[in-house]
């Protein structure tokens, strides 16, 4: 899996007209008492790199450093380290607009991190306008039937017990909030709904995690891998043709 | 139903505490042949205004006038008049900080256009971090088991002859595109995939129009202000105990 | 009198080389105790019908809608809904960046409140230095010899009594203010006084309202629309001839 | 007249209370073949410093350092040095609230160039919303009766030759243009209409300078600086009371 | 070394107040034909984790992620991912901002790229303007007595032989560029000099690396991980007092 | 010594292609009870003044007005007038593009404020990526072996005895502050420290000033001028003949 912060310059600018460019985003909040600050970002790199692994460079792909930091104003009570939404669209933007220059014409944003997701499918949105490329974005929990991931809960515990497990501290029994906090179950589906003091009020998780194994969070990560792959072939089968044209 | 345009500033102030402020959003941009500039915009009011009727003041509700324009860039090469992202968002916010201050604790943004949403969503979110303050958010289309409404196909163009049937010109018979676009139809379920020149490339709409009735569009219009009206109902139910706390 | 929401884009794109685009611009702010919050939207739309109407098409105009809302954060403390100069600096950037994709050579901003009028101005003179366009911006109110407007008193008065009577409330006498505000009455012609806490020291408005009639009121309505069309007159003869060059 | 570069900090700090300070703001931007660059600043300077000097210290005022470019984009096409508008705003906004957070209570903003009169008086609106201040401003040409200025005729041209006569470079008959300026005769009074070209359509400035003579000059110079002058001590009456009371 | 993303949120609260927060920023970029973009980061990490190892906890650090792009406008042409300067200044500004809300007192950058420079130095000065902190800045290669590093020459060569020989590629022999790059050597000693061009006219180096080897390389890591280490014993000297009060 | 402000544009436009442009840029700012808030201003400009007359128009330059306001948020709390970062990073970005625009190809800024020095040197790299350009950036104080300036005391104050005798007041001995100031005195070279409320710790200046001289600020002048023609004298060489091939 080529790594762009490994690769020389010759070597980038040689794959980027055929390599799709994947860049995964993540975040540095809190998540509970047991889970790390960087959970977000390591499990977007988790799928990513397994995903990329499974392809066997068919199709190419370049992986760009993850971004660390995502948008998580909702947990600055809470130790996070949290960029502004317009800083993380420009930093979004700048990126896109640097692999285009650079020759890029395909890239893929690989979002672990809820709160980056409107910015990252508005940033591709924008970016896809202003140059001849094609852009994709996904978060790597919403792809396919991918179930509702939560925050530092059952989902992200599986997971993280699959992945890092050394970085699972002791779980505590997460005592019943009533009513569940509104940004994850909204009162109607389909409306946003969000409330001041929301985070604090429900504690900073969704749902308990403490029936979360590493076994369950092994057929978990398999699954979100194998969406991801399955996700950027069909990216590229869907946008190979278009960009092959212009190199002939 | 109480048009804030319509009121003096007393009875914005007395009856802000308590009524939900209500703000449609839509957009100037083409809808094909035979749909009006307007129609995302006039859609977002004809939900809204039915649904608000159909509530009877309860909960308490205050509409603002529409805004007329919304962010469509991807429309510019047909007529379009587009707000960027960034000056969308600075006008939701701006009308979101006059309501806080104005008194206003419960606003709700519907929206009728999808180039909207990201950034509708994100208004919300961003806002109800600064000020003590329950806010939602929702397109008109995506509430509840909405279906798909693409653009200037058989969902609008039903609900514009319910509607506003006066208003919708001849129809021609949309040749099939091939592949389908892929902002409406991504490859993988869960991936936003956007090309530089889709919409040029597919005629401006998703799917053909000519099988649209006024009476298929007077079921779903009926089921859209239903839609709403729960939705509403929910969220008063889900926000009104906090608030009336405050006013003891 | 064509309006843009409601034509198809293949009309409006037909007509833009030759018609003028017209955009009014108003505000929801306090009125004082009787007039509605949006009174200079409602005026600033009430002027521009009439006036295009009377021009029964010559020159051709395409009216677009209202933006609703305006810079009016001195009114914030009696629950206006106000966009910061820097929005409404974008959104008028915007609109007009617009039009000129889309093929207007010609557009004229008519504006109805006076919190607008710099915004306004600059970005007509602004956007013209961008584009092969002429701009055109007015206040209906100051248009030929038009007389001081205020706010909420005599001028705004007459006008809602000759236009929407109906959302006229009772009137009470407004006691004298010493010194008028200096807003209104600068101490020194020529000479713009901005003083903190001056529109919350003198009540809201600027004058009494009581002494407001609608015949008085249809009378100044009658002259600013006359005003208004033969400034839409005036400003097509000055700029018709250089743009049918660039048609011919 | 005290110069707040040449005074030490507790100077300044110690007359804030009371002062006036003021701020003269020009351009560096062409003017025809016959005047300098920096006419517009040098003539708002020479306004402000005699009408400083008549003033005698009462009131009090301190002058700052004029800001010597301006915002002239109009004039990008003959080697102006201009500032952006948003550049210009951020430059006032920011010089107001250094000001007040020095503690000077009134400000004066004099202006020589017509291309910062809304960004001025824009500035001074929005930053007394801000603070406890009383701002003012004014373009020493349009005070009182001021007539019409132009750019670089006979007004400019007749007071450079009373106040800067060895900058004054020999003058060429201007040829008619036909049809006037449309920015400087607009074709409806109170009308501002702006056309792309129109600065070098008509050669740079308004009118004839050959008639004028350091004698009329020196008339209007008087005129002008008596103009200021006298709205200094009017803008002093107006606002002095009121911050009395708060040193008292 | 405690690692910010593999602590949980309470972790990191507790140790915030005595704890020196450490910040390593990088770039990807070219460097030659021979090392890897990721050169600034790798080689700001690889400075930053062996000096906090060598600290033994005293002073205690929280080392964060590494921000693994930079401002490299000026190797755009060279398949650089670059952040604008207005991008990297928010990016900063965003994480100083988070860290002090989460309790960090004092707060270290470490940066491994020249263009990052004055942004990065710019940075820590506004925001201990704003917040109760003490800041620190450096990059590596410009502590004590640290020579000149150039650009993918014979410095950052040895470096990256020392740290990451695995990604060394073969070195070609570097013509001699005449005149040598201005950036790099300016014509006076104290003057910037910067022109269009220039990286491009000197093939992206400043000098020649074939003379570089691991133990030359090996001696320079260690003289700036010294030095690195002695800056952050001397930094938490210098303000540990005065933050300890704090506490007490 | 051409000065922009008067002369005519032609003038200006005829000397651009190889003149260089000269822009000194200060500060209004607290210099402890001895010197005048526009310290820094008028030694850049005795500085650059001087050193243009030295070059007897060889090189040919043109000097504009100097900025007088700076980047001092540090001094706020002792009556400075200052532009915040990005306001002075605009007015820069501006003033050189408008320099661009106008046909000169070379502009040097000197600078004659510490606070000035990171802004001014991200301006010149950033603008001569975006135009073919060679810019310069220096402090006055910093070209050469130029001693550390400090603020306020011995260096600027021999200067200011040197230069405008009449402006120096009488000096009270400074108390030794311990420890000294963190910004004039890192805890080790090559680290930035800022620390909150460091300027008030100190008061305002770095080191006692009772000792300078007007001999000594005379010699020290000498110094600079020589330095800065030097310096102007070298980037002319360094520059001159790349350009002098566009105009043949």
């Amino acid at each position: 899996m080529p790594l762009l912060t490994r690769m020389t310059w010759r070597e980038v600018r040689d794959a980027a007209q055929r390599a799709i460019a994947v860049l995964p985003i993540g975040s540095q909040e809190q998540h509970a008492g047991h889970l790390p600050m960087g959970t977000d970002t390591m499990l977007a790199e988790a799928v990513t790199d397994r995903a990329l692994d499974r392809l066997h460079g068919t199709p190419a792909t370049i992986r760009l450093p993850a971004l660390p930091f995502g948008h998580s104003p909702h947990h600055l009570f809470a130790a996070a380290v949290s960029l502004r939404a317009s800083t993380l669209q420009s930093v979004l933007a700048d990126v896109l607009d640097s692999l285009a220059t650079s020759g890029f014409r395909r890239v893929l944003v690989v979002n672990g991190h809820g709160g980056n997701d409107e910015i990252m499918r508005l940033a591709v949105k924008e970016y896809a306008l202003r140059a001849d490329v094609a852009l994709a974005a996904c978060s790597y929990f919403s792809l396919g039937d991918g179930g509702t991931p939560g925050h530092a809960g059952h989902y992200e515990t599986s997971l993280m017990l699959a992945a890092h497990q050394d970085l699972v501290r002791a779980r505590e029994k997460r005592a019943e909030v009533t009513p569940p906090p509104l940004f994850a179950e909204p009162p109607y589906p389909g409306l946003t709904v969000e409330r001041h003091g929301e985070w604090a009020r429900v504690g900073g998780s969704t749902d308990d995690a403490t029936a979360a194994t590493a076994e369950g969070g092994a057929d978990l990560l398999e699954d979100r891998v194998t969406a991801l792959a399955d996700a950027i072939r069909a990216f590229d089968a869907a946008t190979r043709a278009t960009h092959a044209e212009g190199e002939a």
